[in-house]
C-alpha cells in the first residue's frame, strides 16, 4: 500500500497510473505536481489527483512513492527540483520512453544514481495525450519494463514492481541500453515513419484529395502520428543514436525494395512481402 | 437489378460484393469463376456464390454484370479468357487497386477499351484475404472510385455506379492517372513501409524480443503488413512509377529528419511532428 503517491507531470500516463492505483485501493493519497495550476486543477476536478503543488520540492514531502511522468527532456529539471526533498524511505521511479537519457540525467543531478531510483517504462499509451485522456485500465495486461542498475536497492525495485502489478501490468526487467535499442526498433522508428509519411503527404499539392481517398489501412498506419510532438521530440533527441541506426537499417531495406521495383524483380518483391507477412502473422498470433 | 452476376476471383472483395448484392436483393444469381475448384466449392458452401465455373468463357455466358476481382497482375489473362464470350448487353468492371495497368491490359486484349468496361476500385478491404474473410458490410460508407474513359458508355457507367450504391458505397469518378498517383501516396506507399518495417525488424538478431516489446501503436502501424503478398506484389509492379516517386519523396523527408536528429535541431524536429499531427488530427476529424 502506498500512503502518499506524488505524480510529477499529470498527463496520460501519470494520470492513468494515479486513477488505476486508487481504483485498486493501492494508494491512500495522490498529490500531483507540475507547472500549470489550471491543468492541475482540471486533474483535481477529474478526480485523478487529490491535491497539487506547483513546487516539486514541496510536493514530495511526506511521500513514500514518487513517479516522474514528464517528457524525457524534462526529467533532469525534475530530478534537480526534488533533490534534497525526498523522505529517507521514499522510492522514486519514472515512466520515460528512453532509459539511457533518464539514467544519465539522474547521474548528472545526483552524482551517482540513487539506490531509491528505479528507471521504468510502461509500454502503454494512446495517441491522445493529457490528463483528460487518462483511464484506470491503461496498464491492464501491458508490459512495464524496469531497468534497475547495480546501485538500485532491491527494496525500491520490489516496491515499484508491486505498484505496477497492482494496476494489472506485467513487469519485466532488462538492461538500459538494451531497452533503448529494442524500443528504437519497435516504437520510436514507427512513430518517426508515421509522422514523416503524414508530413510528406500533407505537403503535396494534392494533399486534400490524398487524405480524402485514404482508407482504414491509412488510418491505422498513421494513428501514432497524432501523438504529442513535444514528447516525441524529446524521445528522438534522448535516444537519437539508436534511432539513427534504425533509420539507416530501414532506409537501406526500403532502397533495396525500390531497386527490386525498378528492375521488376518479382521474386525479390514477393519474397520480402511474404517474409514480412509471416512475421506479422506470428506477432498477431502472439508467437514472435 | 442484376440478373446474373459473374465474379471472376472469389476472394475478399469479390466475395464481399456478391454477399452484399444478394443481401440488398440487388442480384438474382451469382456465378463464381476461378481456377481452383476447391476454393470455389468453399465459396458455394459459405453461400457467397450460387455455383461456379472454372472456365471464364463459359462462366460469363448469360451474365449481365461481370466483375473482375483477381489480383491486378491477372487482369490481362482474365480479359483474354472472357473476350468473345460476353453477352452483347453485358457490362463489366474490375476492382483492381491500380487503374492504369488494368486499362492498358484491356487495350492490349481488346485493341481498344470496350465501351462496356468500367474501370473501378473500391477503397475497402482488410488485411485478411480470401473468401472466408468476405462480409456483406465491407463497402458500407466506403468510397468506390470509377475511372471511366472517353470510350466508356454512359449506360455501362450508370449500371456499375448503381451496383456499388446498392451495397452502400459512395461512388466518385476521377481520371486513371490521377487515381494511381493518389493511391500510390495514400495506400501503396504505406503498405510498402509497413512490409519493410516488419521485414527490417524480423531480420534483426533481437527480433524475437523486439516483437515481444511491441505495443498497440506497433500493432496498428503494421496491420497492413498482414495483407496478401501476391496482391501487393502485383500492385507494386502495376503502379511502380508512381510508387517509386512516392518512395523518393518519403526517403528525402526521412533523411531530412535524420539530419535534424543528428544535428539536434530541436525546432526542425518539433516543427515536422507538429505539422504532421495537425494534418493527422484534421484527417481524423474528417476535415483534410
Amino acid at each position: 500500500m502506498i500512503n502518499r503517491l506524488v505524480v510529477i507531470g499529470v498527463g496520460l500516463i501519470g494520470g492513468s497510473l494515479a486513477l488505476a492505483l486508487k481504483k485498486a485501493g493501492a494508494c491512500r493519497e495522490v498529490v500531483g505536481a507540475g507547472r500549470n495550476p489550471l491543468h492541475l486543477n482540471k486533474a483535481v476536478e477529474l478526480g485523478v489527483i487529490d491535491r497539487f503543488e506547483t513546487d516539486i520540492g514541496r510536493a514530495v514531502q511526506g511521500a513514500d512513492m514518487v513517479v516522474l511522468a514528464v517528457p524525457v527532456g524534462a526529467m533532469e529539471a525534475s530530478f534537480a527540483q526534488l533533490r534534497g526533498h525526498l523522505e529517507p524511505d521514499a522510492v522514486f521511479t519514472d515512466v520515460g520512453s528512453t532509459k539511457g537519457s533518464v539514467v544519465e540525467a539522474a547521474r548528472r543531478v545526483f552524482t551517482q544514481v540513487p539506490a531509491a531510483f528505479v528507471p521504468g517504462h510502461p509500454i502503454a499509451g494512446t495517441e491522445d495525450s493529457g490528463v483528460a485522456a487518462a483511464v484506470a485500465g491503461l496498464f491492464q495486461q501491458r508490459r512495464v519494463v524496469l531497468t534497475p542498475l547495480p546501485e538500485t536497492s532491491a527494496e525500491a525495485l520490489a516496491k515499484v514492481r508491486e505498484m505496477w502489478q497492482r494496476v494489472g501490468a506485467e513487469v519485466v526487467e532488462t538492461g538500459v541500453a538494451h531497452h533503448d535499442e529494442v524500443l528504437a526498433a519497435t516504437s520510436h522508428l514507427p512513430h518517426l515513419l508515421a509522422y514523416t509519411l503524414v508530413d510528406t503527404l500533407a505537403r503535396m499539392d494534392t494533399s486534400e484529395e490524398i487524405f480524402r481517398y485514404a482508407a482504414s489501412g491509412f488510418r491505422d498506419f498513421t494513428r501514432i502520428a497524432g501523438s504529442s510532438p513535444q514528447m516525441w521530440h524529446d524521445i528522438c533527441l534522448a535516444n537519437r543514436n539508436a534511432i539513427l541506426d534504425m533509420i539507416r537499417r530501414f532506409t537501406e531495406d526500403l532502397e533495396q525494395l525500390a531497386v527490386a521495383l525498378r528492375t521488376e524483380d518479382s521474386a525479390e518483391i514477393l519474397g520480402r512481402f511474404t517474409r514480412a507477412k509471416g512475421a506479422r502473422d506470428r506477432f498477431k498470433a502472439g508467437k514472435p
